[in-house]
C-alpha cells in the first residue's frame, strides 16, 4: 500500500462515467455546453457570483492567480515552505514575467498576520525594492495544517491595509474544508480571499483543476493569459466534465473527508511521532532509519522528509481496512 | 453535421476505454509506467531514438519546441498565416521570453525555401537586429496543403546553412502522412526536422498531444520548461494511456485517413470552388453568402473564411455517409 | 565629411559646460536638485503638467513606454519600418514580457488612420489572437517625413475608438517641430499622444534622452521598470544636465534647424533623386553604386539604402559649408 | 560633509576632460575607437584576454552577467544582503527572464563555501525544483568586508564541482583591490570568477561601469542583450573615454586607496562601534538614535542602518582632513 501522494492514486469512477457521457460533438476551447455550467456550479457552491475557469494543473492555477495580481516588478509573499517555492520550477517566477517570491518563516508552513506586517515594513518605499502585491496562502497546508476562517480573515486585514491581493492555494482545500466543517465561502471570499486554486487532481480527480476569481474584474485578462499559456484545451469540456462531477453531490468532500479519516487513523497510532498536527490527508511523523526501513519491509511506501522524518499521505480510495495495516505496523514500532 | 472544426468531434472510444485500463494507483507525474513507455513506442515509430513528452496542447508542444531553439533576444521564421502566429495568442513569445516570430508569405500557409532563404539574407548581421534561429513549418499546413519529404529537406538545407533548427507543427501530421503515404521518419529526421509537435486531439484525441525531440540534446532543458509552465501534470499516466492507444496498431493513421477521405469527397463535389489543393481534412472554397446561408439551412455548419469563401474540415469520426449530405448539397448549389 | 548618422555627431559644447558645472556633490539617483527641475522644465515646453524621466537610449525610452501602455499578451501596432521593429534588436519585447509587434504598411514609414483602423478590424475579438493595446509612430519617421498635428490627431481618434493607446517614438522630434514649427503641445498630447520619446541624443546630446508622459498615470510604474531594467543611473543628475541645457533658450530647437537645413540643402541639389520629400533632416535619394562610389571618392561617407539607393543624415554641427560641397558634388553627377 | 552613498560624490575632474577630448566625430554605437580600446586595457591589467562592455550601471551590468550565465528556469545563488537582492528591484528577474535568487545567510554579508554547499545538496535534482546555475559574491560586500583570493578560489571550487558559473559584484571591486593590494587577476579568474561588474560610478565615475568576462564565450550574447535591454548607447564612445580614463595611470585605484584611507580614519576613531572590519569605504557602526542625532547636529550626514546602527560611506574625494572632524565628533561622542 502506496502512502507516497496522493497524486499517485486512482480517478474516481464518477469523473471516467462523466468523460463517457460527455463524449459528443460539441463547440471547441471553452464554448461548450458543460463549460458554460461552471460559473454557475461554483457560484452556487460559494454562494456569491464567481468566475471560474478550469486548467489541467495546480501549478497552471497558482501561476495564473498570481499573474492576475502582481505585476513583473512585484513579489509575492508566501512561506518558504510555499508549493509555488519549493515545487513549481520557478513557474511563478515565468507566468508573472518575473515577479518575485518573499519568503516568510512559520510553524507548519503557515503565515501569520503579524510575519506579514513585519516584512512589508521592513521594505523601503523606494524604487529599489521590489513591492509585494499580494499574499499566497496554502490551504491545508503543505505540512497539512488549516487556516481557520478567522486566521485567513486576520490575513486578509493585513492586506487590505497594504493594499495586497489574497491568493489561496487549495490544491487541498476540499481537505481543509472537510476538516473545518465550513461552508466554502467562510473560508474564503468572506475571509477576504481574492482567487482560489481548487485542486481536484490530488482528490480523485484527472486532469482538472478550477481557478476560482472572487474579484471577477481579475478574470478577464486571465482568459487570455491560460491561452497564451498553452492551457487553453481545445476540448475543454472533458475538464469541465471532470469537474461538474466533482461538485455533483459534493462527490469532492465525500473524497477528502474520506482521505482525511484515513489521516486520522494513522495519526492516531502515531500519536507521539507527530510533527505538526494532522488536519488534513498528510501525516508528518519522526521515524528513525531503521523503522522507515521495517516499515518499507511491510510493504508501506512513502516519503522519508529530511533526516528521521516521513511523510504519509492518505487518498481518497483508501478505506479504514486499507489504512490499519499501517496504522498497526507503526504501534508496533 | 457539423463541419467547423476536428476539435469539436468527439473522442474516439478506444482512448476512453485506455484511461479506464490506466485508472490504477501508479507514480506520479511522468514516473509512471506508461510514460516510460513513450520514448520506445515513438522511437519505433519514427525508426530512431527520439525523445518524447506528453503535453495537453499543440500550442503548449510548439512553444516549448520553439523555446528549446530559440533565445528570447532571437527569432522564429514562420508563415504569417501560420497557427503559432494566428491563433495561439503570442504563446510563442510568451515560452520564449520574447522571441520576435518574423513572418514571411507563399501560397497555401506554406514557405519556400526561396522566401527563407531571402528573409535571412536581408537581416543585417549586426546587434540592432533579431537574429533569427529557427524555423516553423506547419505540416498539413494552415491550409489543408502537405510539404513533401523533399520540400521539407530542402527547407532543411537552407536552415542548416544557416545554422537554423527546424521545427514541425503537426497539429495534422497524422493527415499529412495519410496523405503522403511515406514513412514518418521521411516527413521528419530524415528530412532534417529537429522538433515535432505530433498533434492527436484533433484527430480523436482528448487532452494529449507528444512533442517529438529528433535532436534529444534540445528535450533535456524542455522537462523544466514544461513543468515551469505548469504542463507537467501530476496524473500523467492518463496522458500517456492517450497516446500509446493512438499509437496502438496505427489508431492514429486511421483517424487521419478516414477525416482524409470525408475531405475528398467534398473536394470531388466542389471542384471548381477550391481554393487550395486539398491535401488533409481541411477543404477551403469560394462560397457565396447566399450559397453559405443555403447549405446553413441544411444543416451544415462550418466558418467562413472571409468574404465568399469557407473553410469545412472532416473528423475522424464522419463516414462517408455522412458527408455525401454536404457533398451533393454543394453540388446542387 | 560624414553623412552616416546623427548619433556620429560629436555633443554641443554648453552641454559639456553643464556637465561641469553639474559637478559638484548631491543626491544619488534621482533625488538630485537637477532631476527635481525636469518635470517643471517640460511641463513649461509642453504648457501642461507631465511626468518626465531620464534614460539613457531612445530604444529605453520607447520600451519603457510601451511596457507602460501594453501588457504582455497584447500587441503595439507600428510601421513595419518602424526604428522599434528593425533596429531595437526585440527590445520593445523584452520590456513588455513579450508583447507582440504588429507590422503596417504605408509611405514614407507613416501609418495612416486607413491602415491602423483595418488592422483592428481584422482581429478575432477572441483569445486566440492577441488583441493590440497601443500604436506607436514615429515623428520625424523613419524617412525622414513628419506627421503634422491632424494627422497624429487623426490617428488619435481611431486609437481611442479602439481604446489604445498612443506612442510617439521621437527621436528626430526637434527635427520634426523645427520643420512644423508647431508648439509641441500640438504635435503631442492637443493630438493625443499619451507618452513621447523625446530625443536629445541624436540633436547634439550625449547620453541623456527624455520620457515624457501626457497621461501621468503611466509613470508611476514606470519608475519601478526604469529601475528594474538598469537604467536608474546613480548619479542621474548629469543626466539631467544635459537635458536642461539642451531645454534652455531652445537649443534643442536650434540644432535640430541646423540640422533640417543642411538637409535641405542636399535636398535641393537632389530634387530628381528623392525618394521621400525631406522634412527633417534625412535624405533618401537615388544612387547608383557608380555614383555612391564617385561620392565616396570625394571623402563623403554615407549609408547604401537598398539597391541603387542611399541615406544621407546631416547633424546639427554641420555649416552650409559644411555641406555645399557634397551638393555641388550630388550635382555634377 | 554627507556621508551618505559614494554615488552623491562628483566625479573626477580627469574623466570630465576625457569627455572634452572625446567630443569629436566617430563611429556610433560601439564602433568606435575608444570603445575598441577596452578589450585592451582590461586585458592588460587582468593579464588575460577578456571581453570588455561599458554599460551605465552596475545593475545592468550584474544581470547582463546572470542572464549569460543563468537560464530563466535556473537560479542564481547569492547572500541574501547582495545588492542584486536588496536594491535592483527585481532586476535579475527581468534580465534573466524569471530565475529565482537564492538567498543564503553569513557574517558580512559574505559567503561561504559551506553554506552554498549545503544549499545545493539540499536541492532535489528533478524538474519540481529550480537548479541553480550561478554562484553570485559582491567584492567588496555590502558590508564592506572583502573576500581574499583564496576565498574566492574555494568557492569556486565549488561552484565547478557542480557546474555553477561565478559572479563577481564588483561594485566597489576598486576598493577591495586597494585594501587586499593584489593582482586584479588573482582576485578574478585566476581565483575562478567568470564575470566580474567592475564599477567605476561611486569610485568617481560618472556614467560607465564595465562587465569583464574572463570567460569569453559568455560575451557573444550579451551584446545582443545589451543592445535588447536599450543598454546599448549610441554615443558609447563617451562611456569608453570615462573608462579609459579611469584605468589611465591607475586613476581607479587611486580613488579607492583615497576612499579606503578615509574610512580608516573612522574606523580608528569607532573602533569600539564597528559592527563589521571595516576593508573598504564603508564603515557600518553602533550608534543610538541620540548620537546620530548629535553628530547630524554637526553637520553630519549617513544613513541609519536598522535600530542603533549607522552607515558611513567614505567618497574617492575625501580627504584626511575632511573626515577628520567626523572620526573627533565620533570620539568626542
Amino acid at each position: 500500500m502506496r502512502f507516497f501522494s496522493d497524486n499517485a492514486a486512482s480517478v474516481h469512477p464518477r469523473l471516467l462515467e462523466a468523460l463517457v457521457e460527455a463524449n459528443v460533438q460539441d463547440t471547441a476551447y471553452d464554448g461548450d455546453g458543460l463549460t458554460a455550467r461552471l460559473n454557475g456550479a461554483f457560484s452556487d457552491l460559494f454562494e456569491t457570483e464567481v468566475e471560474a475557469l478550469w486548467v489541467a494543473t495546480g501549478t497552471a492555477a497558482n501561476s495564473l492567480a498570481l499573474a492576475a495580481m502582481c505585476q513583473p516588478h512585484q513579489g509575492v509573499i508566501c512561506h518558504k515552505e510555499a508549493h509555488i517555492e519549493q515545487d513549481e520550477a520557478g513557474a511563478p517566477g515565468f507566468f508573472t514575467g518575473g515577479a518575485k517570491l518573499m519568503l516568510l518563516d512559520g510553524p507548519g508552513a503557515k503565515l501569520s498576520p503579524e510575519t506579514v506586517e513585519a516584512h512589508c515594513a521592513a521594505i523601503r518605499d523606494d524604487v529599489h525594492q521590489v513591492q509585494p502585491a499580494v499574499v499566497s496562502i496554502t490551504n491545508a497546508s503543505e505540512y497539512g495544517m488549516v487556516y481557520r476562517p478567522d486566521e485567513v480573515a486576520e490575513l486578509s486585514a493585513v492586506c487590505k491595509a497594504r493594499g495586497l491581493g489574497l491568493h489561496m492555494d487549495g490544491a487541498r482545500f476540499a481537505n481543509a474544508v472537510g476538516t473545518l466543517g465550513c461552508a466554502p465561502a467562510d473560508l474564503t471570499w468572506k475571509a477576504g480571499v481574492d482567487a482560489l486554486s481548487f485542486g481536484f487532481v490530488k482528490n480523485g480527480g484527472m486532469s482538472a483543476e478550477a481557478l476560482i476569481f472572487f474579484d471577477r474584474e481579475l478574470a478577464a485578462d486571465t482568459h487570455y493569459r491560460r491561452k497564451r499559456a498553452g492551457h487553453l484545451q481545445s476540448k475543454g469540456r472533458y475538464l469541465a466534465a471532470q469537474i461538474l462531477a466533482m461538485l455533483d453531490h459534493d462527490l469532492w468532500l465525500d473524497n477528502a473527508r474520506a482521505a482525511n479519516a484515513g489521516a486520522q487513523i494513522i495519526a492516531n497510532a502515531a500519536r507521539d511521532r507527530l510533527l505538526y498536527p494532522v488536519e488534513a490527508n498528510e501525516v508528518f511523523i519522526k521515524l528513525s532509519a531503521d523503522e522507515a526501513a521495517k516499515l518499507r519491509g511491510l510493504g508501506f511506501d512513502f516519503y522519508d522528509w529530511g533526516e528521521g522524518q516521513a511523510r504519509l499521505v492518505t487518498s481518497w480510495n483508501q478505506s479504514a481496512d486499507d489504512i490499519r495495516p499501517l496504522a498497526d505496523a507503526i504501534n508496533a514500532l
